[in-house]
């Protein structure tokens, strides 16, 4: 159903639809996810809007309203709003993926979606309760990568898991007693790197699940960032097989 | 001088002082930065406030002030607050280094910092203009391990070079043709890892600098988050150079 304009505000999570902010992360859901695209609005102050209605072309409404970036509460001379229907992502069965488990911060989380396209992933679980991946926050910070990535939310690990028995599974865990060294990153086709929340990382029942990985790092502090530690994860596994 | 309780309000870049908001940072920074230290506030709503009055010791003044929380901007329930003189940090001539060039966004300062010391970096060159390392949102997002490390600001590349001429320079370029391939990370006890602006990068000249290193990535993204290329460079580089 297509949102009139004087329906549109700020975004709730409970939308079935969300935005895209900016340029260039509009660009990319024209580019990748063009059946999701509701309509586009320019402002006025953007500077050529014709490279913007070539990408919306004929089929997708482009409508001029400066009042609209006030209401949705765009506060960032961003002058480009895509509105998008949100859709069902579905994990592959033959490919790697890389499993967040309440994963709580929207920043984080659109850098590691940016990180996994990087890197040759796509496909990414998100174990609920998380951060709201639709968000216009987490697209931005996402930079757009979100529309090439396939996003499938589970409400436990164990129904993940139950959906896909042939992964093999790296939980990437602080302490406990690793039978894995990271630098020996193994070649392997099927496999999930799981990743625990930003606070509190994976619980104790992951070091006894399929190999548990421990990216070194000094005594002198706590964690790594779970962007970082994601992207170091995935950036191995990536390189050593073949994804990038 | 200690500011007054009447004076402190929310935090500018010409100010002399900064804060730390938050347990966590403050403990590091009475750890790692005692002489700095003006004072700590506690909000009357702290839980076990005896644990933080026992790390400030006889010699930091710990004061009970609701109203401070408020005036300095506090808006997510913490309940710590330090007051700090900025201080002037040294790079180490025998320690690699890391160097940003031009780094805007505080949230990916802190997270790099955090990083750095994550994986046994003790020095960072920043090249200004920058993003504020003292502003409490940098602080936070290192999790306070910037009180952990020296941190030199340096008005151009080129006064950074000149002071540390026996670096070997490693800078983090997309494109160009990169004589050095990531995988064979080198053993090399003084280098720079040099890094670019999130938007724009490194400009051309760094190209014929040094060894200029591109880390692999798919064509799918634009280029990697700062901060997620900086860990995957920096964390090659320490393992291979037993730093963590």
């Amino acid at each position: 159903m297509m949102i009139t304009s004087n329906k549109l505000k700020s975004y709730k999570k409970d939308y079935g639809y969300s935005y895209t902010i900016g340029a260039y992360p509009t660009i990319e859901l024209l580019k990748h996810q063009t059946q999701a695209v509701q309509s586009v609005y320019l402002h006025s102050k953007l500077e050529q809007p014709i490279l913007i209605e070539e990408i919306c072309g004929r089929d997708i409404p482009v409508l001029y309203n400066d009042r609209i970036f006030e209401r949705v509460g765009v506060n960032d001379n961003s002058y480009v709003l895509g509105v998008f229907n949100k859709y069902e992502g579905h994990l592959s069965l033959h490919k790697p993926h890389i499993v967040l488990v309440n994963p709580s911060d929207m920043g984080n989380l659109g850098t590691i979606i940016r990180t996994a396209i990087g890197f040759g992933y796509r496909d990414l679980a998100i174990i609920t309760p998380a951060a709201d991946y639709w968000n216009p926050k987490t697209i931005r910070s996402s930079m757009g990568a979100l529309f090439q990535l396939n996003i499938q939310c589970f409400s436990s690990f164990e129904a993940y898991q139950a959906a896909f028995p042939a992964h093999e599974l790296f939980p990437f865990v602080l302490g406990g007693n690793c039978r894995y060294n990271f630098e020996t990153c193994p070649k392997i086709t099927l496999f999930s790197l799981i990743f625990g929340n930003e606070a509190s990382g994976l619980d104790n029942r992951f070091l006894s699940l399929g190999t548990p990985v421990q990216i070194p790092q000094t005594a002198q502090v706590d964690s790594l960032n779970l962007a970082v530690a994601v992207a170091i994860g995935a950036y191995h596994f990536a390189v050593r097989n073949g994804l990038v």
